[in-house]
């Protein structure tokens, strides 16, 4: 049994969904961020970052304690032996892939949102700066995306872990002038139109409502 | 044989300290991001998004190409069976702390110098903030690090992928009033006093001047 702690966010999402695409079983902790439970000294035993996602996995020897979303992703492949080549240049692409989302569009696309839209005062010279790395990194994915399916061969962790910022990011980011990027709106299209997915979403909805009900 | 591109900076460092410390054999090319040479076709051929580092292994029945430090670290990890434990709980926590890097440290005092000396304008607000969130990430490191040598059991890829910006970071971020932070100032002198460390760097500089001097 795997423990999930998360909130219905980009990089919230993306464990739910490995979680679904590998049918595994887990125990959902809804951790309201917006409340500060990230915070807590429980959830700092976990992850001491104090940011969700995390995992608890009980299946192995001994709990294993997995904090960000791509260290739990790779946690996940490991165990299940899928959505990550074994070797060989696709688990290359693979993990190359998710690492730029790690460093790159996660923070870049974060810091833009905070700039424009959060942050008291708008100070043009910081949102253009994050606006035109956002724009640069949704170039490269586009790019990338010409003429194949996936980032990395096969549907991987490398799909999972981008989908989320662009699935909140790329909306506004085309308002704001990114461009038309055909190939990663495609790709967008193709990686949602996944049935693991949609239920990834959809029972985080669900959890986050019950929470702000009870 | 592996051949390495990189340049002497935080991240280019972390894959030249894990070659050294494997004993792996590599042909380096430096690569002067100050000179655009990040940009250029060839390159964007092996890492699409012009950012140095990058390597391409040729040992296998296929070359392997692989950019981010973290993604190439993992792959060194994978090939030498070296500085990664090959399961359970602190194989969880090395790809935690390695991913906390990539997502946190790396960004965040990145986008601190950017902003309080690299902006053409400096702006309180910004500053405050990447200051704030470097100063909260030192923190987590400290505390980790209080009662333990390294991140994630043994000496280990987390480390690596950590010291650079720290190394890069700790002294100005001190000065700006990070406050004295024990154990991970302590942590950045035990991974300096290693051996390969310590060559990585050398051999990296002289490249540097090299370079400079051609
Ligand atoms: N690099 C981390 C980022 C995690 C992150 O930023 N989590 C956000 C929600 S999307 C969070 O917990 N924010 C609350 C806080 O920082 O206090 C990952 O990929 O897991
Ligand atoms: N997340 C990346 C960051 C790489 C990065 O930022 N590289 C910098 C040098 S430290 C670079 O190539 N900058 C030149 C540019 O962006 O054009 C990694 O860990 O490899």
């Amino acid at each position: 049994m795997i423990d999930f702690y998360t909130w219905k966010t980009p990089n919230g999402e993306k464990p739910m969904i490995m979680l679904e695409e590998c049918g595994l079983e887990y125990r959902l902790h809804m951790i309201d961020i917006s409340a500060g439970e990230q915070k807590t000294p429980d959830y700092l035993a976990i992850n001491p970052n104090g940011k969700i996602p995390a995992i608890v996995d009980h299946d192995g020897d001994e709990p294993v304690t997995v904090f960000e979303s791509g260290a739990i992703l790779l946690h996940l492949a490991d165990k299940t032996g899928r959505f990550l080549p074994a070797k060989g240049a696709a688990r290359g692409q693979a993990l190359s892939w998710t690492f730029f989302q790690s460093g790159g569009t996660g923070p870049m696309i974060g810091q833009w949102f905070h700039f424009s839209t959060g942050a008291p005062d708008k100070l043009p010279y910081a949102i253009e700066r994050f606006r035109n790395e956002a724009f640069r990194l949704l170039g490269v994915l586009d790019q990338r995306l010409s003429g194949r399916d996936f980032l990395a061969g096969d549907y991987s962790i490398a799909d999972i872990m981008n989908v989320g910022w662009i699935r909140a990011g790329l909306p506004k980011l085309k308002e704001a002038g990114a461009g038309e990027l055909p190939a990663l709106t495609a790709w967008l299209e193709r990686v949602d139109a996944r049935p693991a997915v949609a239920r990834a979403l959809e029972k985080l909805e669900r959890a986050k409502q019950d929470k702000a009900a009870q």
